[in-house]
């Protein structure tokens, strides 16, 4: 006998948690699809040689390799042919760049599919987890109009999973880099030293933070320390706000603007007009200069969606635009700007934080059974109830009827079918409300209609 | 540069196919959900001690192994820890056995992922593919009634996805034995050899299997041999002619019938009956006394599901009745019956016999720009449509209006929505419906009431 267990780091769910996450996944892709964003999905294994084109970045990455049971024999040195995809994003490179000629551009993808990385084992940490990923991709170049539409799409979906107030925090990073140049902190690596001491302001506080940029290791003068620690606590109270920070960046600083603070600012301002112009209300997003996100990665625009009664879940929803996606794989230059949802892991802090309620089942109606003679008559009752859209579950084997409630109840299903002899001999339906705690009887050839009444057509049932 | 490709034996699609393969799960979701299965993922790693359990069947079962970078390091000898699931059902096995006591049993559930399987290089072979499973689980026992409801699954589903005129073969496994052992075959390994002979009646005619039945090897007498041919030829052509035969079976033979054959023969006849009584027409089903399926695994009710047109694609949903899912990681009997539909494959199959019509695009409406400045007024008529409950696609960056009639048109988009300076003026909207050739002019307010009335509320808009 062997123990029945998962590995370490899964998140299996028991059918109540499972039908709650699947909620969340149609919402998520009914808002991409509202959009326009068109389905893509790619193989779990891809080839190792084209997975992995940066060497050396295995181990940070937690790679989990395959091989089939004919590969293992072999026992060979080399790197296993296949491994696991480790996000959603290298995937994606490889698809348009091998699928280049037969795609339309600025072409819009979304991909919901399962990652896997070897993390170390802690609560929370998944080794896999689903990823619910947009991109537009363009072909030579992507207007920044497109960054105003993924704010939009964030807003939508957040609003729909109704899991409480949100905000979208925007920065450019053409923005960031053009301050810290005016500031004399030139050097990229060393600015993308500076950020990772001011991310500990929260954390540490504004002194330790000051004390730390002026001292030894950075030596920055007192003058350029404040201007950092002002410029990352601008965040923007309302649209008008946004627009007013940015232009005191752009005339507030002594002598010339430089290019790529101009640009960065000019960018901002056209993806928050047209932000507003998509119907995202002022509540929803912020100018927030100390967003960064990989500082390797993105070039343009990005995004932070933080739980406004939960800051402490950090982001629920990141992106930005990139310059170039799929270098390694093709000559052609492919810009995006996307975002990612880690919706396993996200699931799982909504459950902890206690935001997830009781889920009522996907059946809609349980037909009960008083006897087993009465099964043919209650098939076709439910029969019935399915051609007209009701997700419906028959007792097939009789039980005693007390049961059949419990049962009912327990598995959140709302409406029990009770058809015993009088209701057969004449042609009615008793129906009780769990929810309501109440029960009526109709004539059978009007269930349909009054389920549907009851229900006042709520997602999912016609 | 590094040349982008998938590894072989997977089936990666562009948008237009695999917007069809996802309407085609959603189908059966939507059919598994109708009749109250729940729904469950397993992670696609298991531990390879629990994937594992028969030794020795690794090999023909084609199993990937799965190490994360620091295990390859080790570079052990040993089975690796993790293993790809091969089918769904050992991880049902294990998932029930697992959570045994927080399920309510009959467990009904649902399981739609991919499983992946080291397949020898072949067309139309795949290495990783999709299943789509449910099963009902009993604890301690299970009545026949429940193999009654996978036939009207299996109806609704595929009268839905809308592939032509099917058949569901019935046959039950004791029905079988007993047959064979009235005749003499009492050794079920001699049972299947004969059934792998008589497999070949189709390809090889009645005279060879004739032959070899009555040859040396087999060495059955001639009227055994012919009375076997007779029972494996026996299909119905309708309900009364199932009942009728099987009453053949009981009557027909001289001297006792044994019990497995009367037991077969009655479970038969109960979900025949059944089966009717959910509305299952006489055309879709049929008593096929040739169905054996996994004669080490099934034990009572078999199915197979053809497609009347294209016969050569095999068996397009297929399953049964077991008597004990999980014997190898719990004490507690777990009787079942399920069905499996190989979706990756029935896909590909329905794709290279042209049955798969070309598929409209999930967006709704293309929303033209006819200039840079109308951008913010395309936006908001977009953002209304959407939440309308169109997706909807906005044109970006303004190009000329043919190129953006001709990527709708390329992109399955059938609403196309001018707004240029006249319509902005009147507050007007026009319409062009590329699949009718037609177009017209609506009020803003009245555009998503219009565009309903057009789409005749198809699945999918509100």
């Amino acid at each position: 006998m062997i123990k029945p267990r998962t590995p370490a780091g899964v998140l299996e769910l028991l059918p109540p948690d499972q039908i709650a996450f699947q909620r969340m996944l149609d919402v998520v892709r009914r808002n991409f699809e509202r959009f326009g964003f068109l389905p893509v999905e790619t193989p779990v294994m891809e080839l190792s040689e084209v997975l992995l084109t940066k060497s050396g970045g295995e181990t940070e990455r937690q790679v989990y390799f395959v091989q089939s049971t004919g590969a293992l024999e072999k026992a060979s040195d080399d790197t296993p042919e296949l491994a696991l995809r480790f996000d959603l994003t290298v995937p994606l490179a490889r698809f348009v760049a091998e699928h280049e000629h037969d795609l339309a551009f600025p072409f819009r993808r979304y991909q919901m599919q399962r990652v896997y990385r070897g993390e170390r084992q802690q609560r929370g940490r998944f080794r896999e987890f689903y990823q619910c990923d947009i991109d537009v991709i363009g072909k030579d170049s992507l207007s920044v109009r497109f960054d105003a539409e993924l704010p939009a799409v964030i807003h939508a979906l957040f609003s729909e999973l109704d899991i409480g107030a949100f905000t979208i925090h925007l920065n450019n990073r053409k923005l960031m880099r053009g301050f810290f140049q005016q500031q004399g902190v030139i050097d990229p690596a060393m600015q993308a030293l500076v950020l990772r001491e001011v991310d500990k302001l929260d954390k540490r506080g504004a002194d330790y933070v000051r004390e730390v940029l002026a001292g030894d290791v950075f030596g920055l003068p007192h003058g350029v320390v404040d201007r950092i620690l002002d410029f990352v606590r601008i965040r923007s109270t309302s649209h008008a706000d946004a627009l007013a920070s940015l232009d005191r960046l752009v005339n507030g600083e002594r002598g010339a603007v430089n290019a790529s603070l101009a640009e960065g600012v000019a960018e901002l301002r056209d993806v928050l007009e047209l932000v507003r112009a998509m119907g995202v209300p002022e509540s929803a997003y912020a100018l927030n200069l100390s967003i960064a996100r990989g500082l390797d990665y993105y070039t343009g625009t990005v995004y932070e969606t933080t739980l406004d009664a939960y800051p402490q879940i950090g982001s629920i929803c990141s992106g930005g635009r990139y310059e170039d996606l799929a270098s390694h794989y093709t000559k052609s230059k492919l810009p995006g700007v996307g975002i990612s949802i880690g919706l396993t892991r996200l699931f799982w802090q909504l459950r902890e934080a206690g935001l997830l309620g009781t889920a009522s089942s996907t059946v809609h109606v349980l037909v009960t059974q008083m006897d087993a003679s009465h099964l043919p008559h209650c098939l076709r009752v439910a029969s019935e109830l399915r051609h007209a859209g009701f997700n419906t579950e028959v007792v097939m084997e009789p039980s005693k009827i007390a049961k059949q409630f419990r049962y009912a109840d327990r598995a959140g299903i709302r409406f029990v079918l009770v058809l015993g002899d009088d209701e057969i001999a004449t042609g009615k339906v008793t129906v009780k409300d769990l929810r309501r705690e109440d029960q009526f009887q109709v004539e059978r050839a009007d269930l349909a209609a009054a389920l549907r009444v009851e229900l006042a057509q709520p997602a999912g049932v016609p």
